[in-house]
């Protein structure tokens, strides 16, 4: 284990942060907010750590897939430690538990909150609250592997550890030139949104942390009745777009950008992501349609509502705890599938859902025909065997820790559906839950164990689980 | 596929199950009980009909995967059918559907009822609906393999699909033989617990009933207030001892029987077994306590509700819906993991538990150790590639059809925490769930097409979904 790169690389990750916390100093300036100050000390404690640490290259600079997951791992629980003490600072979060459980909340795009009321915040926390979606959206990793120079080459472990999904495709030969592609995209998209969300009468300050919210697939909203708010049905209908655009792999969109439509029509994960919310869109909106009183709003709001659930993203217009059993199971369906992979959603990614139900016919086939010889086809290449174990892993360990945290949730006394959805919205980074975690309430009520569970379920489900793990694995540590 | 074949091991099934009916008949001449003529009548019509299409034996006699997968799935079709003909006949359940459900429930060993009150049916019938968990247990075409010539050494795919587990072994080189003891082990236990019943002043049919229902892990009781009604130390006692007993590898008591006791104390399996039923016992005590006036009163309760929902059971000394939510949730889990293969219970058996968990650890090492070779040991034995990518492969469908259920049931207005046990109670065969289908509830108040959905969920879960799914393979009706 290569200890003095884990530290020269988590170095240079909170110089980042302490940079970009910054942004939210300027925010309070512009605004004449004393909260500036919390974001001012922090961050340059944070710069000042950084560069004290990362201030000597290490000699031996190999990051292997071991270095990889530990430097993944720490990154994000030390920014969520970090991210969190402005709030505790200027009092706006008094819990230390909340601030933290807010932050990881933010930086994994889940979007749960524990704040009652939200509108009572800073400008500066507001935005330093939805750019910490932006930032984990994509992965703050790779973000530091984009614009500075950590090891040649040797960052695609990294890469792996933070973007979602089984597999991972470099766009370009370079690390960092394929990490600077994808923020640009990123970052252009966002961009778009923002100046259509303007188009709408939104004003700028909303307009662009709305986009951060839709771009990462975060849904913290700066409003407490969430985009419902702005009651628009041309806000509605643009969030929907970007956030169904935003759970897209970025590898699609980059095909998009250089002319190469026909991958894009050629991608199976894709067109199942279509499939899978046109269904579910048309299945509530029947369901729900004799509580509107037009045909035409029961798709707005089913739409909107599926668009920000299987993206993960969790965004509210409706309380759809008020609709039917039956469409409230389709939309925690949906949390578990999640977008696609490649993307900034989460959930288990409809890549890997589609592969586990080839496995699955392909084995029900072997059974008929023991002796002949069956692979698992996904967008046009066999399957590798070892990804085959590696997702299944998953699978299982994904069960595993949904178990433990449910019956540890439920140990604080919360109802069946309650503690179910909490844990499903924590783990598959969608942010709003039912019954007592629902799209009207927050998670304030939850006792601080319940809080720091679901804190790493959160973790668990944007880093998809092995790395969060293996963190605490006894080998991991040996030298 | 071999059609001729198939329809003549049908017939054999036909054949034994109408002679069985007259098992019924007898009682219902002991207790001088009209309802014995509608046993009589279907039992006459099964062995006619059973020995029409099977007087002839086909020339080809081989049985391969496909008709082993066929044989076993319309059996289990077929006798639930018939088997529910003498309740729709003597009016006794006047619904066929209910029927149905309650057949499927007492061949699967689910133990899940529609009736809202048991003690109205006649002997005749609270007979054959305990004989149907008897049968189901061990399987209703292992009994017939057991006693009768079908097709020497080839019945092993019919073993294979019907007996609960991923592995399968025979106890000796054949077959037939290997049934039989199996059969012979398991009659002397079910006697054994009768005689202890009776010795604790249980009626004689009270004893033998409660035992066909801890045998085959059904729980069908015979008094609406199952085992609560006997309201004795004693009863509880000799059950739930016998409960976990039928929830272990068959093998191993064939093992302890000729002695090989060494064999039993090397059986990975049943160390975590035992582990798991412990666990759960200490944490559910600890967490009643309070509700109860001593701390033997809280582990009597505790540890037959546990013993009862791990081997599938089912059947209730307490309500435990009153019970702490943590209590119900470990309950919940319980269901999930099921007893031992190789036993009479359900669920997904503690093997596949420890293998999908050694098979994640053992990723989380290659991820570590990419160019290391690793391989998951279980039972003192490497296990092989093709039995992991069957257990996953059994996970991604169980996930599957549970989440299919659960939204066909939700469509009914059912709530969450009542869908969920409902499938969970079903699929796993356990019997009693959560909310309206709890333990002092029954499955009456449901809809006819949960109910069917409910059917096909126990008949998935007891046959380990292949088979069943098989049956609605194209590929597999083709020549």
């Amino acid at each position: 284990m290569n200890r003095k790169m884990i530290i020269y690389t988590l170095g240079k990750l909170l110089c980042i942060t302490g940079l970009l916390m910054y942004i939210p100093v300027l925010v309070a300036l512009i605004y004449q907010e004393t909260e500036g100050i919390a974001f001012a000390i922090v961050g340059a404690i944070l710069f000042v750590l950084g560069i004290s640490v990362s201030y000597n290259q290490p000699v031996k600079k190999n990051i292997y897939a071991r270095e990889g997951f530990v430097i993944v791992a720490l990154s994000w629980i030390l920014i969520s430690i970090f991210g969190a003490l402005p709030f505790y600072i200027t009092g706006e979060i008094p819990s230390f538990i909340d601030a933290f459980f807010e932050m990881v909340s933010g930086f994994t795009t889940t979007g749960s909150s524990i704040l009652n009321d939200i509108e009572a915040l800073s400008h500066a926390s507001l935005f330093w609250r939805s750019f910490s979606h932006w930032l984990g959206g994509m992965g703050i990793l790779v973000f530091v592997i984009a614009f500075i120079p950590i090891s040649s080459g040797r960052s695609l472990h990294i890469l792996k550890a933070e973007v979602p999904g089984p597999v991972v495709g470099k766009l370009v030969s370079k690390i960092r030139l394929t990490a600077r592609i994808l923020y640009i995209i990123y970052a252009i998209l966002t961009l778009v949104e923002t100046v259509l969300l303007l188009f709408g009468g939104m004003p700028l300050f909303d307009s662009l942390l709305n986009s951060f919210g839709t771009a990462g697939t975060g849904g913290f909203a700066i409003k407490n009745a969430s985009i419902a708010a702005y009651d628009s049905v041309y806000v509605d209908t643009v969030i929907t777009v970007f956030m169904i655009l935003f759970g897209i792999n970025f590898n699609l969109i980059y095909f998009i950008i250089i002319g190469k439509i026909k991958e894009v029509f050629k991608s199976e994960e894709l067109r199942y992501y279509f499939l899978i919310i046109l269904g579910a869109v048309i299945l509530i909106t029947i369901n729900i349609l004799p509580m509107y009183d037009s045909i035409l709003s029961a798709i707005r709001y089913s739409s909107f509502t599926v668009g920000s659930i299987i993206t993960t993203t969790g965004f509210v217009i409706a309380d759809y705890t008020k609709w039917p059993m039956f469409s409230q199971m389709i939309i925690i369906a949906l949390m578990f599938v999640g977008a696609c992979s490649g993307s900034t959603g989460g959930g288990m990614k409809v890549s890997r859902i589609v592969i586990y139900l080839k496995n699955a016919k392909k084995e029900l086939k072997h059974l008929l025909h023991p002796h002949s010889i069956q692979t698992v086809e996904f967008e046009k290449n066999s399957i590798d065997d070892h990804v085959i174990v590696n997702i299944h892993a998953y699978l299982a360990l994904y069960l595993a820790i949904f178990a433990v945290s449910l019956l540890i949730l439920t140990f604080f006394s919360l109802d069946f559906e309650s503690a179910f959805s909490a844990v499903a919205t924590c783990l598959n980074n969608v942010g709003p839950g039912l019954g007592v975690v629902g799209p009207v309430n927050n998670f304030s009520s939850l006792s601080d164990i319940s809080k720091l569970v679901l804190s790493f379920d959160m973790l668990a489900g944007r880093l998809e689980i092995f790395p969060i793990l293996l963190l605490f694995a006894p080998s991991q540590w040996r030298k």
